[in-house]
């Protein structure tokens, strides 16, 4: 696979547009998706029993497993705003495939912002009219900057590669910054890819890409009322149609996988108030289970995140961490590494001289590993540091 | 029940000093508890894979449930310290015992600190002879302060009342301030009673206690390597002994909660950082896990701590945190509340004035109720807010 520029229109016949309906105080509001025929569709949502109106009526729209167009606003993120939110993500199916002249049903819907305010139909509609009228082949970017909240940056991945005689583009953008609800911080995901595959498959696929990438990152361990991973596959590569249990299906499923990798590393080094970004590798558990838990514990543990931003090699932390997980840990069997610093072993600290063990933290990217010693199992975690900043983000946005 | 003076030395026959012995930069720092008769004694400590020599320890010696003596250091946690951190507890044993007239296997030790050094035994064990020279019926107020790292204030409670013709005291003082691991945030927490009680009893009250107030306390959901609670009963105040299933052990078990209680809000409001004392209840939830799990999620999420912090109404952050708990919650059927004012009902905002949704979030303490509307079981969580301070006591703070 090689990786390729144009996000959500780096596949064959999908078309995208970014514009500005004055949804947020500034910069683009509002992204529509396209493609110029109907696709397999597929989504991933979040399971909070809080759910965004476009959440709840997406996953009805979604059962037959087709559709043809996304569109998603950010500044208003049309959660707990009850029958009003449902009837509006209706009227923006409606209107949508009225102007697009597809059916409503293959119209889908994504909304991120503050929530317990109704959408401001009027600017929505205004802004798919404008996004409809703009859609273009290149228009992928300005798309991923239509969906942006306290990001500070747009992220998008796309990768080209074969399957038999067929070349084969798989491409995406999100939004991410705080993994956190509700205000400006959903995570929403959209991949477009022009293979051949049915809705069923490529839903395997996605969740499959999904759990060591995008449910293997936290900002801050909270999970918002929109999180949101939609794919849609329009077959106008010309590649047979992959089936499970094939080779083809395994190299999609791989490509598919590192494009959502790709976007979740985006969406980890640009958390709120992010200065470092970390991976924290588990490994040799005893079950992946054991190895993500312990991943994820330590990469949520704010001791752990500010000592970290502080550039502190508190490695106690970091095994404290790792030992509240709920995965077997045996403290004379663990291990642990900053970088390539290897700073306890078995159990024992190394008594490493502390600039030796600050080293690896000065940098701009950090690994972070605990070799639990106990199995084969792994899993990473992605996750970024906890600064003032987090605190000034997340303290002086006011409802 | 009264409250009255005196922490671990309220109740009869109960000594205690606190003093320096120069393992902190400065402030008493190692505290002795002794009671002038043999105890029953029960504990509950950390599940941490991660424990503390002196915890290891610890929970052998108390396996006969007789103590007689505490001996407890700040400064250093003996924590990841291998076979000479277990060496150095039974050496405090031993001293302590010879220097006291005691068997060692009726002294208990425990240790808050820096993680991952040996112990400093030449200093201890001099402060162990002073303290002991030193032990008094009033010595509860500088045991209690020698016990703080962190913290910004000593933290005791103590009261009495009657169980038939005598009257029977239980005092206590614990350490908090981060309920955090590993560096000078450790939870200790030391009980004594001269109530007539089996250990066996005594650890039945104790975790009953413990589970709707410590365990129900975060400041920020990290759990250390050292927490301990260690309850002692030396029958002094000629009570009857207390059985099992009896009104006397009713109202025991009431006032031994009550001290577990103080002593746990007490640590929510000298969280580290901490400008806000938080009360988050759960009520009318499907059953006690399910409250106790929402009221948790809620109380360790940094997004609603860093809003308290901010004073911002930002009701969508807590229904989210409780829609991600695990719990039972059905967003049509749950409500929520700002000090008294109702905010969300049966999932729907009810517009309240900006400025009249702020008030109660200007207050020292706050509390945050969620209805879950579901059933009849509710749970409290004690926190407190997440503010600069927090991310600078724990960046700044180096190994």
């Amino acid at each position: 696979m090689i990786g390729i520029n144009g996000g959500v229109t780096a596949a064959k016949g999908f078309k995208a547009a970014g514009v500005r309906c004055e949804i947020k105080q500034n910069g683009l509001d509002l992204a529509a998706i396209f493609s110029t025929s109907t696709c397999s569709a597929a989504g991933v949502f979040t399971t909070n029993a809080f759910k965004a109106a476009s959440v709840i009526a997406n996953i009805e729209q979604l059962k037959p497993g087709r559709a043809q167009a996304v569109i998603v606003n950010s500044g208003n993120a049309n959660a707990c705003t009850g029958e009003q939110g449902l009837n509006d993500v209706h009227s923006i199916y409606d209107y949508a495939g009225n102007l697009l002249g597809i059916p409503k049903e293959h119209v889908l819907n994504a909304s991120t912002g503050i929530i317990g305010v109704p959408l401001p139909m009027d600017k929505i509609k205004s802004g798919v009219k404008q996004a409809v009228s703009l859609l273009s082949e290149s228009g992928g970017e300005s798309a991923s900057l239509a969906i942006m909240t306290t990001d500070t940056c747009p992220k998008t991945s796309a990768y080209e590669f074969e399957i038999g005689a067929s070349t084969v583009r798989i491409g995406g953008m999100c939004k991410g910054s705080g993994m956190i609800c509700p205000n400006m911080a959903t995570m929403l995901c959209f991949i477009t890819t022009d293979a051949n595959i049915s809705a069923n498959l490529l839903h395997k696929a996605l969740a499959s890409g999904v759990e060591r990438s995008f449910n293997s990152l936290t900002v801050d361990g909270d999970m918002s009322t929109n999180d949101s991973l939609i794919a849609l596959a329009n077959a106008q590569s010309g590649c047979d149609e992959i089936i499970d249990n094939s080779p083809e299906y395994d190299i999609f499923e791989q490509v598919l996988s590192r494009v959502c990798m790709d976007l979740a590393v985006a969406c980890a080094k640009d958390g709120e108030g992010a200065t470092k970004y970390v991976e924290v590798q588990v490994i040799n558990a005893a079950s992946y289970d054991d190895a993500k838990s312990a991943a994820m514990t330590i990469a949520n543990s704010p001791l752990v995140k500010t000592a970290i931003f502080g550039e502190d090699p508190n490695w106690g932390r970091v095994l404290c961490a790792a030992g509240r997980s709920g995965a077997l840990v045996i403290p004379e069997k663990t291990s642990l590494y900053f970088g390539d610093v290897k700073i306890v072993e078995n159990g024992e600290p190394l008594n490493i001289d502390a600039d030796a063990a600050r080293k690896p933290m000065l940098e701009r990217d950090l690994i972070i590993t605990v070799d639990l010693g106990v199995g084969d199992q792994k899993a990473t975690a992605f996750t970024c540091d906890f600064s003032y900043e987090y605190v000034k983000i997340n303290a002086e946005y006011h409802t």
